[in-house]
């Protein structure tokens, strides 16, 4: 415990380079030391060392700054689909496309773990998690669209991968042990497939 | 369209029988008419002949009166994945749940179509639907566990058969032409099926 305050402190102290990066890691601090609703905007950007209106010029609002990288995530996944091999079955496009996006999320496991309680914890942010994950299947969708998917058979392909995204990543922020992101996501969408195929 | 207005004026005006109805037909009545921001509780309570503080009894906010029986809905799907034969896959004891719940929302296709609308143009409300699907997935899931189901087998049956059953929902709502909810339901269930797959 006393280990994992630490490496925290660590992950979230002020030395970060950047304004955005800063009042991210302030704000799941200052969410963990003392709830989201007890949190004000100015004490995020007091604890950044920055101000309110340099807040606002990234998030717009006190929800926004627990989701960064949102809109880099979706571009990868579309990006993905595009690169996935011509004859890939839309399934196997998605599942490529998100075990890519596990990679890419994998070193922030320490604030992920943070995240998760914090969401957990507030139906506001539960909300907010739930159109994030919407927007990711949306981009899937599209992009499997424009390979020539139909729309119906894009919609549930996306749906369905990012169901399976979403249980592989809880399960691996709600671990305190550090486990292989992508791994998770590859065992949690061949469950959907033996469980769709009513084993 | 005139046919349409008629039928929505009819289906919505004062004599519904129960307060509880009464402010829900208003409420969609205003929103369509004036857009959701632009309609206060005083203005739905006036339109029903009730007062705020009885809307207030009913619904904790503007939002919440256009989800009427999500948590009879929650009740329908586990009682029905409780009652499943003992030997069905857990995604078939899905598929009889939410044809279920779809047989249930027939009735329902009007107003159906005008939430559609509003709830398409509004952030806000997209939120709150989304976190309407995932309390029906969690029911669904809790009742699964109750088989003896796997937890990881019973949150993906239940989050990819609510993807195929959001999906169904939304073709027949956003249709003018009421179709059978049941027979979407099952074709989205069918086709979820298939692309997991790998077709």
């Amino acid at each position: 415990m006393t280990a994992t305050v630490i490496k925290y402190h660590r992950v979230m102290s002020r030395w970060e380079p950047n304004a955005r990066g800063r009042l991210e890691a302030a704000a799941l601090e200052l969410y963990v030391e003392r709830g989201f609703e007890q949190t004000t905007v100015a004490q995020i950007a007091e604890r950044a060392g920055l101000t309110e209106r340099t807040f606002f010029r990234y998030y717009a609002d006190k929800r926004e700054v627990l989701f960064p990288g949102s809109s880099a995530l979706e571009d990868l996944l579309a990006a993905k689909i595009a690169a996935a091999p011509a004859d890939a079955a839309p399934i196997e496009a998605v599942g490529s496309a998100l075990e890519a996006a596990g990679a890419a999320l994998q070193h922030r496991h320490e604030s992920a773990r943070a995240r998760f309680h914090v969401i957990a914890e507030n139906p506001e942010l539960r909300e907010r998690e739930l159109i994030k994950l919407a927007a990711l299947a949306s981009a899937l969708a599209g992009a499997l669209r424009e390979r020539g998917v139909p729309e119906l058979a894009a919609n549930l392909a996306a749906e369905a991968g990012i169901a399976a995204f979403k249980i592989g990543v809880r399960r691996w922020a709600g671990q305190a042990d550090e486990q292989d992101l992508t791994l998770l996501i590859r065992n949690s969408l061949d469950e959907l497939r033996s469980v769709t195929a009513g084993k």
